[in-house]
């Protein structure tokens, strides 16, 4: 086992994983810019280094300094958390060479997955779903025609060029596709001087659903169930739970066996999570691979019981998984909300600042993973999370009950949060009735349309 | 079901009957006496009144003034927690008499547990086993002998009118049984101009062991598990755990059942714990069954995914039960810090003040029940607990590095706490190893004997 570990993040992550060593017995070295000073982490844990300015290029990005801290601390292991490096190819290799342990994939994963068209090619050859489209572009509306009809409906036309919803068609039957076709490829003509189309499964109603993997280097690849990550504001997700109460056990399985297939495909090793569009007939389609430890990892970690973290540490030290797939239980709901420091009222711009009052909810059935503290400030210059809240229930709608309960004890002052955002997130009867899709925000939520 | 709850109590556990009420959509009102205006559960409830000055037997012990306040508010049930009221037989017949709900047992139920040898008598009468001994006491050692011989040996020799080990023999042989029965009663004679004595079966290492009951008025009586409180200081328990991890399933079914017989001996209902000791051969003996929620009652809800507050509630209001007693699995281990104000080097005096910093831990398998908060003056009125730091684990190892990680976190300032010794005796390697008994502190802890 590793006797001491860097950690090259900063944050809550970067407390998640300081805690996750010191319960495992091994130290632990946080990195820090000239801003962090009085950060949490930088106090938790046994060790700390400065590596550079406030500017994350100049610090948290900056592999040198970042290496040059684990030789002189004597670190023998790095953890990168998410963001910052944890999916830079390059660092990857830079610790291979110096014989740093990273904890987490090797070059070629990060290499495989980060690039969207091989990973895809990767997945159609491994037979794992993908959103079904054309392989390349075309201007010739009978082409296009068939692909369509290959595809099945309904189908959406783009422009290669496109964005905006400009060149942009919806066609749920044959009868208009050629017609919707000329049009789009007329308004990308017009539009973008460029009339290369393109046609992909129009998916109806998608759930981001995904899946857990743990995978060890004697080829023991596991899965830990589905989280429902579709509550997201512009791609970035807000509300994570596990598991997907709409789904069965026999399509849980279908897509588990699926995801294990993806992380096999390239021989992963550590943790991942490969994600999945889930829609509304139950089909579903494989979008990416994200090969480091996610924001939303503790939902999963309290339905399983398995600590994601320590199973990552355990797994880069070389060591097998000591459970197999069978020992997953899924136990209850857990729910994950992200509180972040920005104004809601004003298009959710980041709420820098000082943390005046701040009152931390507890009891049953909640954790709480953050790095803030009364009279910590906030700096502008990071990603405006400041807290992530978790609860767990019985069921879905304790979990729910639970979250509305925290969301009501949580006291942040001094800047502006999304707490009341939430609120109403977890007070909607479609978010009750668990009738989500990802364009829930964009269509429910008044907030974001005012 | 309740529409509004009065709770008659203070501190953690009136928080955690809120939080409870909270989720369940059940309205609350706090009760608080003039020194606690400024207590989170004032703040918290939906309502709050106050009934009287500090002192507790004008105000939270006062039964009048806390059924007026039940009237004045609507409110059509009493939870009283633990302490003050919740062991009072008046004031749950003064419930009954004025039609509202108390949510605990009858006021029959208090009785026959409360007075200890009609609960002796009553254990015995069903079956349950009690610690051996004579009913009444004696002067003649033959009959003593005689007496000492049918309990087993070793055998304790106390006087009558006994304390502070005069008077008193542990005898391990017969051969010298007459001998210490004698000198024992001539060293109460002069000590205690008393020379009555009598004699038990001496319990040799015996851990405290209690089981958590639940029983509904449709005759469902459910035991979730036993709980090892044996890290006592003078009697009040420190640290506890649940499971017990040295207890086989084969004991933990003998004792279970024998905890079910003693709760329906008294036909008892809600949520109610019987104690025992457990010797170092496994032998058990009932000693008391405390019939309220305790203290300790979280680490039983984390490794049974069962609610307690909410099992107690809905009892009262007339639920049968939704599990029976196979769906009760024993998962991971949990363990209980109870965090005291008071300076553990001067003999474990209170401490009361105002809390200057606080930072509350958190993270993976933590939870945290407490009333406290930066600015919050803890008034030397009440107990002197503070808060309650509850950790769950894979197994008792994982718990405890859990609890040293969370110990080494949390920070209190202004005022003493026995957070140190908390970290002595997680340190202590008998603890570590599980070979403790209710004379731990006593006899391992240096501090207690500075």
């Amino acid at each position: 086992m590793f006797k001491k570990i860097l950690i090259a993040n900063r944050g809550e992550i970067a407390l998640r994983i300081i805690r996750a060593c010191k319960e495992l017995g091994i130290k632990t070295v946080a990195v820090y810019s000239e801003i962090d000073r009085d950060a949490l982490h930088v106090h938790m844990a046994d060790e700390a280094i400065c590596i550079g300015p406030g500017n994350s290029s100049k610090s948290y990005l900056n592999m040198n300094n970042i290496i040059s801290a684990t030789w002189v601390t004597s670190a023998d292991a790095i953890h990168p958390g998410y963001g910052f490096l944890s999916e830079s190819p390059t660092f990857a290799r830079a610790c291979e060479e110096q014989e740093i342990k990273l904890i987490g994939p090797k070059e070629e994963h990060i290499r495989k997955m980060g690039n969207k068209s091989e990973a895809r090619k990767t997945m159609i050859a491994a037979g794992v779903p993908v959103v079904p489209g054309s392989e390349g572009d075309t201007k010739d509306a009978n082409e296009a025609f068939e692909l369509a009809d290959k595809i099945g409906y309904p189908v959406i036309i783009k422009a290669v060029s496109g964005g905006g919803g400009r060149g942009m068609r919806i066609v749920y039957d044959k009868e208009v596709f050629i017609k919707n076709f000329q049009m789009a490829k007329s308004e990308a003509a017009i539009a973008f001087n460029d009339d290369a189309m393109y046609i992909e499964k129009y998916i109806e109603e998608p759930r981001h659903i995904e899946f857990q993997i743990l995978a060890d280097e004697y080829g023991n690849t596991i899965h830990l169930g589905e989280r429902d990550c579709s509550i997201q504001r512009r791609n970035q997700k807000m509300i994570e739970e596990a598991p997907c109460s709409i789904m069965d056990t026999s399509l849980r399985e279908k897509m588990g066996e699926m995801a294990l297939k993806a992380a096999k495909a390239v021989g992963y090793v550590s943790a991942g999570t490969i994600e999945f569009l889930l829609d509304k007939h139950n089909n579903f389609y494989f979008i990416e691979m994200n090969t480091r430890i996610q924001v939303e990892h503790p939902v999963t970690e309290w339905i399983t019981n398995i600590d994601l973290i320590k199973e990552q540490i355990k797994i880069a030290a070389g060591e097998k998984i000591n459970f197999n797939q069978q020992d997953i239980k899924i136990n209850g709901h857990a729910i994950e909300c992200r509180i972040n420091a920005e104004d809601i009222h004003h298009n959710f711009r980041p709420s820098p600042g000082t943390i005046e009052e701040y009152f931390v909810p507890g009891g049953n059935g909640v954790r709480i993973d953050s790095h803030i503290y009364s009279g910590y400030k906030i700096p502008p210059t990071y990603d405006s999370m400041i807290a992530k809240l978790i609860v767990w229930g019985r069921d879905r709608n304790e979990a729910i009950n639970r979250m509305k309960r925290v969301l009501d004890e949580i006291i942040i002052t001094g800047i502006h949060t999304n707490i009341d955002f939430h609120r109403e997130i977890l007070d909607n009867e479609k978010f009750l009735k668990n009738k989500i899709n990802t364009a829930f925000i964009a269509t429910e939520m008044i907030k974001e349309n005012d």
